[in-house]
């Protein structure tokens, strides 16, 4: 939806957001009575719409047009599936603990927040300009105490370096940054320990007697792993396939402090792409190679750099610098995603992993990071986890995990064979016999080649690696020509994992969507796209007109909702008769089975009153009838961006809501087929 | 749906419905390759959209008809609200113990299996008709012995009666019985300890330290209630109003063994609907005052019967055998939801709680209980809370869980108030003074009154309940009549609570639907309705007709893919020669613009063996283009359950397909707008 509304003329508020979103209860601190628990929010009903909203756009743009196959596995997982993920080793952060209190940092953000500290204090000490209001709020947020102190040229460059570089230290690395440059608990300034792993999987036990640890998933994908044999099958055995799920995932976070972006309970939707790992091209790629998306690649920032490119998908694949076609196919559909629910293009770029930093499963990943009032956040992340997963399940188990492929033509090849006759083997060599075996079975084609031909001319000395020799005779060993025929092609899928943290983008979501009115910093508006709005239409009845209850109840005495309804629609007196009687839930239900989810506000207040709420709960569009109007059979629809106001038939008006929602007119459009109504402007 | 199709013609079959699901993975035991672990089940493709498609049933019939309050709150819950809740203390089931192997059983479970296991072995003794099928096959899944043995009359109506009263007993009197009966464990026929109480929530910590416990919830409603102030003042301060949410919870059972219905993570939805305790009427208790429901109340029960009754809703509520009218609305609305997705309303009764195996929160609730192939099992709870919850919370936080409902009218009240000469009070009577005050505060108006008559007099004697008397005068204690005026009535809502247990519904749906062909027991069939069926239309596309393959080309160089479906729905030539191109995914995408679910089905087997496949997906629809029709532009349409099939113009089938998956026509209906076809009846 095109709008001429200046939405920048105040500078962007976190404090009023976050107002906003607290007491229109889009989420809340969960426990709040019970004081609250760091990390974990419930959501309200606006948050709940806006969340089920994005999750309907990513099953329809993901799932239903891609032929997704969707899973719904279970949360509370045994410990020997992440002992063979790897999880129970290595899913972790480094923390360090204040050698005073006893408080427990999470170790590289404690390496941030003090540098960016002194990298602040510094600016202000050289007198330059202040840094941008969104980081302004960071500092502020972050409560780290800036002093302008000026630093020397070269440790200013060392700093930047170090936060550059920062997803890529150990945590001896961070022990040693903290000693070298005194980095300290900003909280209490007391010296902090040697960093240590803190494993982020929340711990239980299964059934009563206590035998069963267990672990809530930090992932999804553990759950789409396990049952691949059998997505397999119901996929009629064929690759390239997907899985896909929505549900909720657990990570124990240390100190989760920046609300929604970093929470210990979240839901996830994960995709696993199954590929054949000799070809990872992507049939639609050629749909989504135009894409232009704003890219910082790996040697970037291993250069202590940020800056970064704008290229298109073909491109970046082209040039190798995404992996391969599907891993490029899937970050531009995670950018179409994004846009479509109304994330900002220009604060959406895609960040490569650093070598050290990547998952260990991850030969590539992208991160799809969108900007915000903390700095950059991870929203997807886009990862090649190979043959990883899949391998080491099917190691564990026993249980094979791999794509059987009838090949159209069977592969034929000759190969040189050793045959031992084991009788005159054992005999003539006894204890020996398995060495010899050993070394000749170890050979390769040449060297077999080489052996038979030597064999050819009555006997051949084989050498083991500790220098003994051996004297072979073709009584003993034939070596032969043999045609193989492999008609199956027997191989462990690849697979390319996007996975969407859904409250970080509902949040990020909902900063790129605020803004205040023009003339009144306290109006919040939300500009939520109609697609994922958690109202689509605002209905604002009149008051109850009770001078009309007894023709009413005369009107009413048979006919059923729905043709009270077409009454309604169709004869003014009547119509007018009905006002008070519901003419709201009947416009309603209406909507609703045009599939349009709309809420009447009927409280008592000014209507302006309530257009200024729904502002702020992001409903895009609003529809009331004015007394004056009542006679004419006529509606007036007014635009949330704007606050235009247009009037029309009532039918008309309907019409042109629904085309609204469904995004199939603008407002401009919308303007061209209603007339500009005046009368309740003053209101506002 | 109304078929003529014959589906009782073979007897229910657990093990070939069980086969059947498994092989189309509707769901299977979780992390299945390790071994898997009892009570927990991952939902695959077909399993994780009948789920989808009855929650998004769920959501319109209450969240949306009924305009309540979506929430999502946290599944991590710090121990103190578990604590209050009285679920720490409470929440638990009597296990007991193999005294010899130290194997777990749940007590009551263990009564039941082996008091079945006797009255059945004394009915094959008494050379009985055998029971039904369904419970014959109750008895193999349970690995119960059943040994043909006869038991005295008095013994048998003694079992019947702790059967029909065993959710009544007791931990002690489960002992107790276990005594006096010699119930021993049926797997290994030792003795078992003494019952003791397991806890049924899964625990864990919350952050690095160790020092916060936690559990996951056992149910969604905490989360509703800690949020009840946020609630409220979203809907504007007033009551009724009721909050909603679907989500997954948790309960550690102690040894779950009967597939979906009994399992230790689900989904619930869960609704709490917060009322006035003086006023539990409800708004639309009319629509449903005429709903009939088979009802098993508790007195019954109590009696040790088990016979129902068929009586309306408003009877039952006008009788007080439920105990309000918004219970009554809900129970009704329960059932025309259960309906509405397939539930045989024959298989769906009502049972009321008796006294002592009501939650400890509860004043009256009914089980919607469905009958299956293990008995009548427990789907959705229809609860009474009364004030418990919120009065619990709010005294232990002191955060007020309160409606303050600003009275029309203020009540106006008369009485006589105490006022004292708190000097002359303590210069007269020292120490006693407070123990004076103590008896006039707490005396009743009448005595008051009587007080005051006598203080008229001069002076006044009262007396303690220790039988001291003081006498006291005017010039201390006044007592004066007052007009007082109250204009906010505070109150604790009562919370009326409806909770569905959406696996256990899922399960029955699936049986309820699952029959086999008359002539062919191999072929089963789920008759799901097109409602809740995974997928709605399946499309059967022809085998590849790569003769046409160069027109295909030349025709497709240029239109994009909706010019392309307009073209093959307009010219036949045209339409002939895209058949290979993917007409089928062409009608996918027009289906999903009318809101339809479609599946290709391109494997590479006869058309009647993919229909075969798809009757086991539960798709009520299929369409195909039949090589003859292809010049006529007809389609044809086959039904699921009768394997009728019609043929018609591409354009009509389209619509009849669409306005039956939305339920506006019957099949009959569908017949009579396209004519029978025959061709291809012969391919089945």
């Amino acid at each position: 939806m095109t709008t001429s509304v200046n939405k920048t003329e105040h500078a962007f508020d976190k404090g009023r957001l976050e107002a906003l979103l607290n007491r229109r209860f889009f989420y809340a601190p969960a426990f709040e009575i019970y004081g609250g628990v760091a990390g974990l929010y419930d959501y309200g009903p606006p948050g709940s719409s806006l969340q089920a909203n994005i999750i309907a756009e990513w099953r329809k743009h993901f799932i239903i047009e891609e032929h997704m196959l969707e899973l719904d596995t279970t949360i509370m997982t045994p410990a020997p599936v992440f002992e063979t993920s790897g999880h129970v080793a290595r899913f972790a952060d480094w923390m360090v603990k204040d050698t005073k209190t006893g408080d427990v940092l999470r170790a590289d953000h404690l390496v941030k927040n003090v540098l960016e500290a002194r990298l602040a204090g510094d600016k202000e000490a050289r007198g330059l300009a202040a840094t941008p209001a969104t980081d302004d709020k960071k500092k502020k947020k972050k409560a780290v105490k800036t002093t302008a102190f000026k630093l020397s040229d070269e440790i200013v460059e060392e700093y930047e370096t170090i936060l550059a570089r920062l997803d890529n230290y150990s945590g001896a690395d961070i022990g040693e940054l903290c000693r070298k440059h005194n980095l300290r608990n900003p909280d209490t300034d007391n010296e902090v320990g040697e960093p240590q792993l803190f494993n982020l999987m929340f711990a239980s036990s299964i059934g009563p007697t206590g035998q069963h640890p267990g672990f809530l998933r930090p992932e999804t994908a553990q759950g789409h792993f396990l049952n691949f044999s059998r997505l397999l099958e119901f996929n009629n055995g064929r690759v390239p396939f997907a899985s896909a799920q929505i549900g909720r995932s657990f990570r124990n976070e240390i100190s989760p402090r920046a609300g929604l972006l970093r929470v210990r309970e979240f839901t996830m939707a994960e995709i696993e792409h199954y590929v054949d790992p000799e070809d990872k091209k992507h049939e639609h790629f050629a749909d989504v190679r135009d894409v232009k998306l704003i890219l910082l690649d790996r040697h970037v920032q291993e250069a202590g750099k940020n800056s970064t490119t704008v290229m298109s998908v073909g491109e970046a694949v082209d040039k190798g610098i995404i992996a391969n076609e599907t891993l490029g196919y899937f970050v531009a559909r995670i950018y179409q995603f994004l846009i479509k629910i109304g994330i900002n293009s220009e604060r959406l770029r895609f960040r490569q992993h650093m070598a050290n930093e990547m998952a260990h499963y991850a030969t590539d990943c992208w991160d799809a990071e969108i900007q915000n009032s903390t700095g950059w956040t991870e929203c997807v992340g886009c990862a090649d986890r190979a043959a990883y997963d899949l391998t080491v399940h099917s190691n564990k188990t026993g249980h094979p995990l791999v794509v059987r492929q009838a090949l159209k033509e069977p592969i034929v090849t000759e190969k040189e064979i050793p045959e031992w006759n084991k009788k005159a083997l054992g005999k003539t060599y006894k204890q020996d016999a398995g060495v010899i075996q050993k070394i000749v079975e170890s050979m390769d084609q040449a060297e077999l080649a080489k052996l038979k031909g030597q064999l050819a001319q009555g006997k051949a000395v084989i050498t083991s690696s500790e220098g003994n020799e051996f004297e072979v005779t073709p009584e003993v060993l034939t070596i032969e020509l043999k045609t193989l025929k492999q008609s199956i092609r027997e191989y462990t899928p690849n697979v390319i994992e996007p996975s969407f943290g859904l409250g970080r983008i509902l949040y990020t979501l909902l900063e790129h969507s605020f803004w205040s009115r023009e003339k009144d910093v306290e109006r919040g508006v939300l500009s939520l796209p109609p697609l994922v709005a958690p109202t689509k239409v605002l209905i604002v009845p009149l008051s109850a007109r009770e001078e009309f209850d007894p023709l009413v109840k005369e009107v009413c005495a048979s006919p059923s909702q729905p043709q009270i309804l077409t009454l309604l629609l169709t004869a003014s007196f009547i119509f007018v008769s009905l006002v008070p009687l519901g003419w709201s839930q009947l416009l309603a239900s209406k909507l609703r089975k045009a599939g349009i989810f709309s809420r009447v506000d009927d409280s008592n207040t000014s209507i302006g009153k309530r257009y200024a709420r729904n502002d702020e709960l992001g409903t895009p569009f609003g529809v009331t009838l004015d007394f004056a109007s009542v006679q004419n059979k006529t509606m007036t629809l007014r635009e949330r961006d704007t606050m235009d106001q247009r009037i029309g038939p009532i039918d008309e008006v309907i019409a042109v809501v629904t085309e609204l929602v469904f995004g199939n007119i603008t407002w401009e459009e919308a303007c061209a087929r209603l007339p500009a109504y005046d009368g309740v402007q003053a209101i506002e």
